[in-house]
């Protein structure tokens, strides 16, 4: 009986203004950095840097549905404001392959007039595929990039620099505008140990130093933790004595984009004398694109069919797949739950956990945990054993990087408002004045006039798009309300027949959702009745009037549920006319 | 468009047989231990003790729903196993008053043949509470105990020691059976700093240790945490610095029913010379029990209302609240939503996030967060500073308790199946042999024969019972599974006319959470045409059937839009002879 409300979105107050807010120059020629998407949430990053008619297009990642969004596949960013400035668009620039940076690309590309997309050769793949899953036969302008080019994109120089990130060939985003230099960070951590195609390039950014950066805008993802992030170096210690230690198979489950892992695991295996059988759909899509790329380097009979891996002994044996978050249909699940075709945990089995649990994700992992122990499995996670290094900078990495950059502004970016705020506490740390800190909604304006910096009180579109199914923006907080509402209380249809003259006929009442009717035969009599009693009790001398008697049993019927069950399911009257 | 399975507890597989299980031996008195609830999960606790035609319940609990429950309010222990042994039920022990260990009193005592309950005062005082709440008027046989008591009931004698907890006046518990002793911890931890009312009666649980203990059964909520638990005397300092350092008014948002950290900050308050503003219908009625059993000491002028806290300087305010995990409508997030009625964020207010998020919060807390500090508070939590000790006992804590009580068995209680397992690693790091640790689901029998126990492979019901507003059962996984498709997919009800002849008349469409309709007239014609060809296109030599008629319009319509926008709402044919 949790009564529902709409969604918990359309509830959030009128932003205040903020201590510092200007209005808008109205200037043409300002300098504007604009997040669409991404400095509210994590994930949907989309961030804009405009001068006069040139526009830049940073990222344009999805977001996955909170709680209270049922049905909803994704979200993606509003790009309303881009509408009639198609042409303005000089770029679209993606930093790297996750979802929450490309996923985006294939409904939005389109719209934007088919920009040209530029991003390393890794990242160029990934949203081929997605594009491929998603429009299947539509091409995209895809561009190559490596870190060391240097494009001229309208009025803007472009340069890139490398950073560690648990995907390869990430990268950061420096832009020459004609206003001065804005340093877009990507998702990035500082690993000086990690392998060449994921290094941190340390020179490039300490070069920037004495570039006079006029804005730095910030990855705040993990701003909230303290030190440093762990190295990929750091945890293969810990990953090697499982592998010395483990009698039966090792079961690794992670993420199938975190391709740094998946290349540290294989050739762990490798060295260790196990096969790799590659586990669902999305991993072995991954591993084939890293391996085309020579992202991935894997020797020629590591990886193994289920045919080969069945005929060795376990201890011979690492199987790599996905599923590591509790998803309801992926191979870990199915494992867990007996429902894989032919995988199913056996004596020994040690089950890996090797990514951190995704915030709203903690009790499907307990509960998958749950089955795999039942199963017979030994398990271990990243909470037992430093056997997961996140791919963001910790307070500690965002503070050296801020005092090598030594930007006039930081504009921290990517993450929830309270992340912001947190990166902005950093951001001080490092030295940086409290009024040179651009804390910025989605949509608010952020302007650089004259080299000053300041946040505007103009906020431009930046509404949830809600993906469901083929329909992108038809689902909206209306249709959500009422999918709250069914699926907390269930509906009950009134179907009822009423002759020319008002006489009440045939009443049918079809619930779903509601109660287990069949064992409350009694209840729905009563309801029957109810919904009589509200078409006759009316005022005889004027005629039935459908929307009126939709209203009567509607209401009737609210009320007469509500006091014998404490629900409020939708009630959807039908008046037919015989 | 994510497809809706069946609720995901319908897909666990039948457990396999574990090492050890033995059938039931069939002797009528022997000692059985039956978790009714509260072995798979964290809630819903509820222990059986049965020694022939004896039973003692302990614990009768609810457990709050999983996401794939929608609308259910909460979950019940199912006590089929006991209908028809009612007069074998000697008395129901309650161990303290949270929700997890009193909640379905209300609904199952009566049901039980109102067995006597004993506990201590203010756990009785928090049953009557919620008694009232649910079953206003009708009378439970509650009776008193206190720590030092020993009473005789049926074939058992039954003594409790006092354990720290995050509330104060709870208990463990000692029966003696004619087959030996049984120990049930309870909730604990081991907290020798507490004040009077929380200490754990360390010299009763040492003398257990020659009193030749069969079973002890413990708490595994924390039992996969490292070290030792915090004492709330640690964490005083950091909450002090708080009142020293805070210029505005210090607001804290903890669980209602954590008395020990309510009387802390009273007490704190009162020695800082700030007054006490207790917002939110739960906090104040149990403020109110506490005062008034003595728990709570609280100085006469300490506690003020709004009318008296609007008049004090912000620095001699502090508000003490509930919603600390983020809930739609407790009153932190009515403040960060600007829809409370007189509070809302002023300049240098400080918001305390005292209590850990409990798992699958993580998200809402964050959003939370997000809205007071856009209003313009500033926030601590437990991960910034260490201002929260949990109430459970962590790995060192139970394995001392262990070397403490000496028992021949111990049988981990209270947790997911995981948590289980990992208290079952501290009992055999404690000394106790593999064999001798007794890990059972919910509903499967222990049983102790002649000094021996072992779990057995019987398994008594202990499905979930789902209490929904007034309803106790009446929503399973039928209405579960219709609840989330309408929820993920919303739904479709054709209404066809269709003469006596067969002939289709007029066709409406009413549908409710699957698309923004008045955007897609175009969608509503052709659903429309297909269901009319449908009812068209059938053998013209037979007469209607009604059943064929709504079987064909909901496949074609569901192919058809399935076609058109990868959805799958439910379809409601409805069938109108005119």
């Amino acid at each position: 009986m949790r009564r529902p409300d709409g969604p918990r979105y359309t509830r959030r107050p009128k932003p205040l203004p903020k201590a510092g807010e200007r209005p808008l120059s109205g200037h043409p020629t300002t300098l504007k950095l604009i997040p669409l998407g991404g400095n509210e949430e994590v994930g949907r990053n989309c961030y804009l840097v405009q001068y006069g008619q040139d526009i830049l297009v940073i990222d344009l990642g999805l977001q996955f549905p909170e709680e209270d969004m049922p049905g909803v596949d994704y979200i993606i960013p509003d790009i309303s404001y881009l509408r009639g400035k198609e042409k303005w668009i000089r770029g679209v620039i993606i930093t790297h392959g996750h979802y929450d940076h490309i996923g985006a690309v294939p409904h939005l590309a389109p719209a934007l007039g088919n920009p040209p997309i530029y991003s390393t050769d890794l990242t160029n793949a990934m949203i081929a595929k997605k594009m491929e899953d998603v429009a299947p036969g539509k091409k995209l302008r895809q561009h190559n990039i490596k870190s060391r080019d240097r494009i001229k994109l309208g009025k803007f120089w472009v340069e890139f620099f490398g950073v560690s990130h648990n995907i390869p060939a990430s990268v950061g985003v420096i832009v020459e505008t004609p206003a001065g230099i804005v340093v877009h960070t990507g998702d990035f951590k500082i690993d000086e140990r990690a392998q060449a195609n994921n290094r941190t390039d340390l020179e490039k950014i300490k070069a920037l130093g004495s570039r006079n950066v006029l804005c730095l805008m910030l990855d705040s993802t993990n701003a909230k933790e303290s030190g440093s992030q762990l190295s990929e170096n750091e945890i293969e210690k810990n990953i090697q004595t499982m592998f010395t230690h483990t009698k039966g198979r090792m079961i690794f489950g992670t993420f199938a984009s975190l391709l740094s892992r998946i290349q540290q695991i294989i050739t762990l295996a490798e060295h260790y004398n196990r096969k790799v059988l590659i586990e669902g759909f999305s991993m072995r899509t991954n591993v084939e694109i890293g391996r085309q790329l020579g992202y991935l380097h894997v020797k020629q009979h590591t990886i193994v069919s289920w045919e080969e891996a069945r005929r060795l002994p376990n201890n011979r044996v690492l199987i790599m797949c996905t599923g590591a978050q509790g998803e309801d249909n992926a191979v870990l699940m199915r494992i867990a739950n007996r429902e894989h075709k032919y995988l199913q945990i056996e004596p020994d089995d040690l089950v890996i956990f090797s990514s951190s649990v995704v915030p709203g994700n903690e009790r499907s992992v307990d509960r998958l945990k749950d089955g795999l122990y039942r199963e017979g499995a030994e398990i271990i996670d990243y909470k037992m054993l430093d056997i997961h290094a996140g791919g963001h900078a910790k307070s500690e990495d965002l503070i050296r990087f801020i005092h090598m950059v030594r930007p006039k502004y930081v504009m921290p970016i990517e993450g929830n408002h309270s992340f912001l705020r947190q990166n902005a506490k950093n951001a001080l740390t490092a030295g940086i004045p409290k009024e040179r800190i651009l804390i910025a909604d989605n949509g608010q304006v952020v302007e650089f006039n004259k080299g000053q910096g300041y946040v505007t009180n103009h906020r431009v579109p930046a509404n949830y798009v809600f993906v469901d199914g083929l329909g992108i923006g038809d689902v909206n907080h209306i249709v959500l309300r009422d999918r709250k509402q069914l699926a907390a209380e269930g509906m009950v249809i009134v179907l009822a027949q009423v002759a020319r003259t008002g006489k009440p006929g045939r009443i049918d009442i079809i619930s779903r959702g509601f109660t287990f009717v069949d064992h409350q035969p009694q209840l729905l009599k009563e309801m029957k009745n109810v919904a009589i009693r509200s078409l006759t009790d009316r005022e005889p001398r004027t005629a039935p009037n459908p929307e009126d008697l939709r209203n009567k049993i509607r209401q009737s019927l609210e009320k007469f549920i509500f006091y014998k069950t404490h629900r409020l399911p939708m009630i959807i009257p039908v008046i037919v006319e015989v």
